[in-house]
């Protein structure tokens, strides 16, 4: 089927950040591991190296990639996959009517392109990352993490200055393949890595790794469309998100999924249970375990990296819930606790979760046990439920890694900072160590409108805490559909958390970048300033508002102070003076006493906007 | 003279908040003490009573009020200062052409239409509320800012249950007048409030009351006009700001500040400095004491209600910031520390502190002691310089109590959260328990357009631990000046920081908003959750971009999740049927386990948007 003949070429957002280049640094054991990375090359007279940025937005960034999403994305792990010889190709799942919720004719969104036959394990084996770990090999995507781990930096021959407080968690001065299998061995970390989405670029989600994030896209039954939903995948990689999970509801799921699964270098994250309710109208009391089988198995066969599974949600758990000011937020703990409710029987997901293990292991789809009952609000935080329900997913966490399966735990919702601490504790506590992947948390319910960031303070501090991976908000949350540009100021808001917890933490390379920008910034280095930003763009674009010229790109200082003002022009001339005399000098006869310095003269007149 | 004649009559924006109505509580003690509120009405159907939150917007915001900015705001408290018998009228300073920078002619901004005149202490008495708070008296001050902080409670005769780490702040059940008069007599708390602002509400600044924020406005040389200023000043505090630095430098300082100060029911704070600077056209080495104190006398008389001293800028700090990566970024700091290295003397601002205190005890002008030396960078945070400064700020907050002056200290700039706490801890101990106040601090560097994010994490963060007044920071910081929307972006970004500070420190009343929101939130009562955000018209319109229908305004779910997907519907089911049943049955029914619930009726399809 050709996608052009029906609808227009799509178009996604493509070609690199400003001064940057998209560089790929190799492996030292598997020849074709080939890890990407972003360089930002700086101006001349800074006499400065590039720096080296990590780097998610996948070939998009990478103007030598031919890109074309009606073909999908290069296959790079295929050979990685087929020559650990345990996995056999099989005619998969049909695809069924109710899968794209029975939308026809011009209503359905047209199938990917290209059909690739599903994978699964052979003769019930584990092919999971924990299983490869556990068995000591370290597989070609741990060597790929471990290279994008460090930046592309060398390792050091003597020991970093690190600087942090990092609340037990242990990152390596350098990190190494076999550092990377030790941990996913120990269940502290994670590579959502299916055998059927090969085209993902491996990354990993652990405590003593960089902090990742995770954007939400998805369309509703209200508003949004496929090649929007693409779109918003490939823009929040760009500007970087780590992992990204299709919430979709509504029709089309099926086929919206394949097209952003085939063309996503990331993990794509779902929650099964939206599309299983899909397929029973919307009627949680119909949803069935067979059905809910079948769509984990459809979703498995087109490569989904890791489900959220809501399998904590316990019968007995719900009146607990009764009480609170805002109830069950969690869509899929609330679907499950209607379920539950209406049959007055425990939750299907907890009295099949081994077999749900069994298919996760096929695949290798990481599991992402759901917070259902996690607060909705600053009153209900840190309440009986929502502890209740983490003490059943610490027992399948057991459960998971006994079948070789790899495990994230989901956490917080709203909590007010002094709670936050006590969720990190008690999951590292209850759940061995599973990496934590939150929702914020939300520090305060008083800012709709502003919940990226009422989120993004707790989010930075249980990341700091040891939180894994950090589920973005954007400014929409709570009142709609988020945009384009919602999706981009959540994600370099949550890029902000991750990143500010990376410093606090220690991470040995996480100040580079803010060393070589607060250098650039001193320097009146503007451009270098705007490139090695989050956000080059709104960076470039806030400064020209007020001082558009060419001129002023190199003008020693900014409108916010004016030139006379400028505090780092002035320390120039500070260093200027201490330098002509030695520093060591300058405070040597700083405390004997006596005039030391000439008249400086004064500049001011000479600068432009004067 | 008529403004009008040469100007067109100056707006500014007017009315209440949607919802809202301005209430007033009388005090007990001074009959004319009569504390603005504001008052948001809840929809019939919850069952509620009105919201009563914190006011900080004047008399803007009440329809009642004659607003005309040519005559300036009522003098609330010229009755209160005047009682006290401890003040003189006098000739004041003649205004200078330099104090305006030389403005003449087109360029002049034309003066405040009503010349008052300046009071000023007679006989060398303290005129101070901790001079006051000492002699055991409770002003009417006192009292105002009592009501103030309890936002309309009255006194509970059974103890709340607080909730909360205070990190050693002692915020009471219910604020007394007698306890605000101790925490401004032990210093730890101020009311910045000069006799020559008499239009200003009382506010108070401490570790014991609900964290407050300043929003900065001003021109530079570069951009900005005088009739923006009273406009921003007056959109900074509609939106929460509680104090507004004037920060102007360029020419038509002073006729500026004058039209600011009139209008403003907020403390007006000021750096002396920038306008000394201007009057000596830019070169810091020209500044002398002379001026300089003329300069205070200047900004004394026209009701300035706190001053930036950067007295902490010691000469023999300067070879301590040389090898930071970003210098000196304050720019009182940066320009004391070029006058101390070409004269090579010690900062006269040190040397002349006690000389300052005299002019601040005469008009009750609070300190402010400037950071100078805060780091700019990640890299620069917590060093040598910083702290050092921190020591002199704590000598001088000594002397300055001496001299029955209000005190508070400036502190913060760039840290990682690991290094916040550490400031706070030793700001406490050095400078013993006054008032801190911050700037954010930025948490990271790379973030230049999100700066308000990078320091809203770090400012809700020192919040907690204590600190009483966070300064805003905009998008724009780094970049350029802020315009309206930077503004606001800026102040409710810091309400979000502080109220997660007063939530996480256990402020008694502080949840209060959050829980109406959120039951709100819960019931649906969409228009209730928009009044009760901190920017409703933002929330309104964030909805409404994909629900715009009246109809939806009243739904069940909003487009994120869709009706189907709506997990507070669902959770209103659960509740629906545990209502019916009776909790506690439901709880115990469960234990014993059997069919207990009848199907709920399938209302999906009956819902909008389906």
């Amino acid at each position: 089927m050709n996608i052009a003949a029906t609808r227009p070429t799509l178009q996604v957002t493509t070609g690199p950040l400003p001064a940057s280049r998209k560089i790929h640094i190799d492996g030292d054991r598997h020849g074709d591991v080939r890890v990407p990375m972003r360089e930002v090359a700086l101006h001349p007279t800074s006499g400065e190296p590039p720096v080296v940025l990590y780097d998610s937005s996948g070939p998009y960034t990478d103007p030598s990639a031919a890109i074309d999403i009606k073909a999908g994305l290069p296959r790079l792990r295929e050979r990685w996959i087929a020559a650990r010889g345990d996995v056999e190709t099989y005619v998969g799942r049909h695809v069924l009517p109710e899968d794209n919720g029975f939308a026809s004719g011009e209503r359905l969104v047209p199938e990917f392109p290209v059909r690739n036959t599903p994978s699964r394990a052979s003769n019930g084996k584990a092919v999971t990352q924990l299983a490869y770990a556990r068995a000591g090999i370290v597989t070609p995507e741990m060597e790929f993490v471990a290279i994008r781990e460090n930046l592309g930096r060398k390792a050091a021959k003597e020991a970093l200055i690190r600087d942090g407080e990092s609340f037990g968690a242990h990152i390596p001065n350098h990190v190494t393949p076999e550092f990377v299998r030790q941990e996913i061995a120990a269940g502290r970390a994670i590579i959502p890595a299916n055998i059927n989405h090969p085209e993902s670029e491996p990354m990993i989600i652990g405590r003593n790794f960089l902090v990742k994030i995770n954007a939400n896209i998805g369309n509703s039954a209200v508003t949004s469309s496929m090649e929007e939903e693409v779109e918003k995948m490939v823009w929040a990689i760009r500007w970087g998100a780590d992992t990204v999970m299709d919430l979709s509801t509504g029709r089309n799921i099926h086929n919206i999924r394949e097209w952003i699964v085939r063309n996503s270098p990331v993990p794509i994250g779902t929650v099964p249970l939206y599309q299983a309710l899909e397929k029973v109208g919307g009627i949680a009391e119909d949803l069935t375990w067979e059905l809910y089988r079948d769509t984990l198995i459809e979703q498995a066969e087109q490569g989904v990296d890791y489900f959220t599974i809501h399998a904590g949600v316990r019968l007995h758990y719900i009146p607990l819930t009764v009480n609170r000011v805002t109830g069950i937020v969690s869509r899929g703990g609330s679907i499950m606790a209607k379920w539950c409710l209406h049959h007055h029987k425990e939750s299907f997901l907890y009295e099949h979760f081994e077999e749900i293990c069994d298919i996760c292991r096929a695949y290798d789809v990481s599991f992402s046990l759901g917070d259902g009952l996690r607060p909705g609000s600053i009153a209900d935080a840190n309440d009986a439920a929502q502890f209740a329900e983490l003490e059943t997913l610490g027992e399948l966490t057991q459960i998971a890694w006994a079948k070789d399966c790899q495990v994230m735990i989901e956490g917080p919702g709203h909590v007010p900072m002094h709670k936050i601490k006590e969720n990190m504790d008690k999951q590292l506590k209850t759940c061995g160590e599973a990496p934590f992947y939150t929702l914020g948390p939300l520090t305060t319910d008083i800012a709709p409108g502003y919940d990226h960031i009422t989120s993004g303070i707790g989010a930075a501090m249980i990341g700091w805490f040891g939180t894994a991976m950090l589920c973005y908000v954007t400014p929409k949350e709570h009142l709609g559909l988020p945009d384009r540009n919602d999706v981009k100021v959540g994600v370099i808001t949550y890029k902000i958390a991750a990143h500010a917890a990376d410093l606090a933490k220690g991470h040995p390379a996480a100040q580079v970048r803010d060393d070589a920008l607060s250098r650039a910034r001193f320097e009146f280095r503007w451009e270098d300033q705007f490139n090695l930003s989050l956000d080059p763009d709104t960076a470039r674009s806030m400064h020209d508002e007020t001082l558009p010229k060419e001129a002023h790109k190199v003008a020693h200082f900014c409108s916010m102070c004016g030139p006379k003002f400028c505090s780092m022009r002035i320390s120039h001339d500070l260093r200027a003076e201490a330098q002509k005399e030695g520093l060591e000098a300058m405070a040597a006869k700083y405390r004997q006493g006596g005039d030391l310095y000439m008249p400086v003269a004064n500049t001011a007149e000479s600068q432009p906007g004067e």
